[in-house]
This record gives C-alpha cells, structure tokens and sequence, in this order.
C-alpha cells in the first residue's frame, strides 16, 4: 500500500466536497471527483446499477469518501412518512450503499468515510430527519467496522455548521460555533490515511 | 389526565410487547393490543392508510408503544442495499410512522415509547442493519422531543438480550448478560407514566 492513495469522492462540489477534494490533491493523494451531474464521474447514488458502474469505470480505490445526500428538513406535526423516507433513500441508503458495493472495489487496507453532522447529537428546528439519518449512519459505522475484511477501515465525519454555511443557515443554529470547511477537510485526510475504524470524527 | 393510561401497544404478540401488556394492565392501564394478524385490533405499519385506520378505530389514546419492527441478518460482505433497506422501511419508517401519524390521536400529555436495542452501541455479527436501524430511531427520539407540542413526550427502551431469547441467539451475543422481559416492561411503564422525554432507558 502506497503513502498515496487513489480516493473516489463522492460529492465532491459541496462546500466540504470540494474542501476536502482541494487538502486531499494538496497532501498528494489522486482524487477521483464524482457527483451526480458534475466531476470526473457521475453517480446516482440511489441506484445500485449506477454505483455498480461507477466502480468498474473508476477501479480499485484506497478510498471511498462520501460527503453527500439528500435529507427532508421540516416540521414533525407536518411530517409523512413519505417525507421521512426522503433521508432514508437518500443520505442514509446513499452512503451505504456506497459501502456496501464499494467494499468489493476497495483494496487491501483501503477505507470508507462517511459523513454525518452535528444534528446526530443536537437536533435542531425542522431537523428531525436529520438527526435520525445520522444516527443510522453513525451506527453502521461502528457496525461495519467489526466486519469489514482484509484492514478496510470505515469511519465517519461529523462536522457543526460550516463557517461558509453560516451566512444562509445561521438562522437554524442559534449559538453554536461554526467550523472552516478546511478544517473539516482534515478529519477526512485523517480517516483516509489514519489507522483508526468505527470511529465518528466530531470536528466544531 | 388520569393516572389510568389508555396505550395502544403495537407488536403486543412479541416477547417484549407481551411483557409489556401484562405489566401495564397489572398496573390498572388499559391496554390496546395491536398486531399484524393478532390482538385486538390489526396494523400493518408498513402501510399509511393502514396506521390511519387503526387510530380512527382505537380513538385517541394517551399512550403510544411500538415494540416490533422488522430487520435484517446477515454479513455485511454479502448485504445488498435491497437488504439494508428491509430495516429502513420495517422497524425503522415502521415505528416512526406510527409516531408520525399517531402524534395527532394522541391526547395532551401523553406519550410514544419506541423500541431500540443494545446493538445501537455494541454490535454483533450479522447485525450492521439492526445497529444502523436502532441508532435512527434513537436519533428519532431526540429531535422529535424537541418538536412534539401539548406536554406530549417520546422516549425509547433499549434492551439487551432478553433472558427468554437465550437460547435461540445467545449464540450471538457471547457474554452479555441478559435481562428478563419482565424488567425490560418496566423501562415501558417509567416512560408512559414517568416525566421524561427523549430519554433512551437502556435496561440490561
């Protein structure tokens, strides 16, 4: 296994994608940018064939970074299970699903790192999807890690509100500390090029 | 509000929910057992209009218990995303939307209780669905007790190995110590009767 590692980055034109697509390609590592429209790939990441195609275009990887998916944010009093289910096809069973195909694209002592967010612990206003999203994911994480064979290591990064999201979603956050979309990026390098699995990396 | 609670327990065929049913009548409840083929009245909680219907049937309650949900076993290396999504819509958006639809037949003051398990922190083999599942629904609890309004609450009871489970999965759960449903019930009637809410009891 290289010091250098080949990373598919699956969501890479978020503000913590393209941070952590940026400190990855900095310290040397070969990003592989996906996205579902945009990067050197694209991927729909609620479909296994998609996944399946993105694994046989891109190759064997060390890295599987995901720093993406969709969650429903609004009232519970209003909410339908239907809503509730957005989080669950979409960030949740995104992110998974990522691992669950991926881990046969990774090679030896290679590694998955998720993403989740502050809400796991602190829920906020309307966010209630969220939180239960993250918590799943957090739980796979820590599932997974007892699994997964041959050194694979999976890990998930847990940042508060960005300092660049602030501006558009202070509003939702009344009192917590922000954190740099570059700081975050370093709990990903971490993951990618650490030793440690079946952790959850709180950064803010 | 009387201290007399009227509880629908859906899942009140299962070990746990029996013991449940038992507990909260012995204490004077009146219990609406709920189940997919059995009990008093019959919910499919995979299904909207079904939940629907059983709380036009059953009318307002103070107490909502969810003590069933369907997840999957079986080794991460081999698990589709068809696979992980079998907890997601069973035990996971099952209990949910009976919290979602169940909010609004819920008289003032009263109360939901979910049910989790010790895998949320502590994974076994096969059981990366169960732990995600389980941490969802935790995650659940702790935003919705922030939203829910009228002094209603929301907790969860998280119990390990159930001393009457032994001997069919203590195969899977080498040396934890277990706990009988009789003690685990009473982790249900702290959260029906008691004043907490977003708490997860975790009994064992």
């Amino acid at each position: 296994m290289s010091a250098i590692k080949k990373v598919l980055l699956v969501g890479a034109t978020g503000t913590v994608g393209s941070a952590v697509a940026k400190r990855l390609a900095a310290v040397g590592h070969e990003v592989v940018r996906a996205g579902r429209r945009s990067g050197d790939v694209q991927v729909d990441i609620a479909d296994d064939a998609s996944v399946a195609a993105l694994f046989a275009q891109v190759g064997p990887v060390d890295a599987i970074v995901a720093t993406t998916g969709e969650v429903h944010f609004g009232p519970l009093a209003q909410m339908s299970a239907a809503q509730f289910n957005i989080g669950l096809q979409g960030k949740l069973l995104g992110q998974v699903r990522l691992a669950l195909i991926g881990q046969a694209h990774l090679n030896d002592g290679g590694s998955i790192t998720l993403t989740t967010g502050i809400l796991t612990e602190e829920p906020i206003r309307d966010g209630v999807n969220a939180t239960a999203v993250n918590g799943a994911i957090e739980g796979f994480v820590r599932a997974a890690a007892t699994e997964l064979p041959r050194g694979i290591r999976i890990n998930a990064v847990s940042p508060t509100l960005l300092t660049e999201s602030a501006a558009a979603l202070g509003a939702y956050f009344p009192g917590f500390e922000t954190v740099s979309s570059e700081r975050v990026a370093l709990a990903y390098e971490r993951s990618v090029a650490g030793v440690q699995t079946g952790r959850v990396y709180r950064i803010g």
